[in-house]
């Protein structure tokens, strides 16, 4: 019988995280790059977000480059707007949880609160706090963007590590000493830390499907 | 020779677009469900998303569900936090295409100039406006939250068809007219839609993938 369209239930359930889990095979989560500028933050989830492409597992690295030009391009720097910055972050990390990805940001996020607020957002057991600890002199000596040199000048005023402080993480899952290992050993203690709390399977990494169309 | 940290160059390129394009071999794109409420949009929107993720192809739905009482908490009724209102959820969309994914917003938004910022945002080419149409009677018919109802009894001020305007777009991509189609009679054409502009892969949605596992 053809259906009514004036009487069907205009009601549909969604696609569920357990449909999601179901076709991909792996957990989504957030994982919150923090640390000093030039630290390796970015460095570190774009790394990450390739590894797990190559493995067909969808990533997307939430980062000054499509947030600050964007989202939040209406938000200054304030303290309303620097934790109305990081709030939004944490609403959209969540949303990208929700869509199945493992969702990455990469911003300095120098304050516990708005960090605990980031990850009260997300839901239990799918934050996963990174601290990016690197000496603020390698962290200087790096200064891809000029950045640290520009603060010493006076020209950035508020600038974390030099006139503003970093609260470092008290109880990160992982902390990744960026001026001690390199960028390839970081990001293997990353994937390790994903298969041993399940979200990605040790099996996954193996068959890596760099060229695989799916 | 092992990597020297202190010297390594903090700079890794990101997935891009094309990447992911050859992994998942369908292109993204935000589709923009609009009309009136209890028009169907919602409906739509998750019938389809359930039927690309039946096909392996990841889709998400941003809804009042998950953006009123998260992202978009902060915002009221105010016309400046309406246009903040659609203006966050047409960079939201932008990023979920950005990650590759199969975007869908299912918001009344009424207003040409609303849907005409968040067409900006996204990338040419890759925003599909979708006019779900309804006769308000049918709209008031169904009810499912008796919105109308309420509106109709003046509780709710500024009820778009009964005491705000909807203006109806002027050249959506596409028009389904939920009052003479069916759900799956609208599914069908989005799906024609997206196969014919070549956004996804007519071979894709031949073999139905629902309980694959990548």
């Amino acid at each position: 019988m053809k259906e009514n369209p004036n009487n069907v239930v205009w009601h549909e359930p969604s696609v569920t995280v357990a449909d999601r889990k179901q076709l991909y095979d792996y957990r989504s989560c957030a994982i919150w790059f923090t640390g000093l500028p030039s630290a390796g933050k970015s460095t570190l989830a774009n790394a990450l977000s390739r590894k797990l492409h190559s493995c067909g597992i969808m990533s997307y690295v939430l980062d000054g480059d499509n947030i600050r030009h964007g989202l939040n391009k209406d938000l200054g720097s304030s303290p309303e707007d620097r934790k109305e910055n990081i709030r939004r972050i944490g609403e959209v990390a969540a949303l990208f949880v929700d869509a199945g990805l493992i969702a990455m940001t990469a911003f300095i996020s120098p304050y516990r609160e708005d960090r605990r607020t980031a990850r009260a957002i997300v839901k239990q057991g799918e934050f996963i706090e990174v601290y990016v600890k690197c000496q603020l002199d390698v962290c200087e000596q790096r200064d891809p963007k000029g950045m640290y040199k520009k603060a010493r000048a006076g020209q950035i005023k508020e600038f974390t590590g030099v006139s503003a402080v970093y609260e470092e993480p008290e109880k990160p899952e992982i902390v990744l000493e960026t001026d001690k290992l390199s960028v390839e050993d970081c990001v293997n203690r990353l994937l390790d830390y994903l298969v041993s709390n399940e979200y990605i399977k040790k099996s996954r990494m193996a068959r890596e499907m760099a060229n695989a169309v799916l």
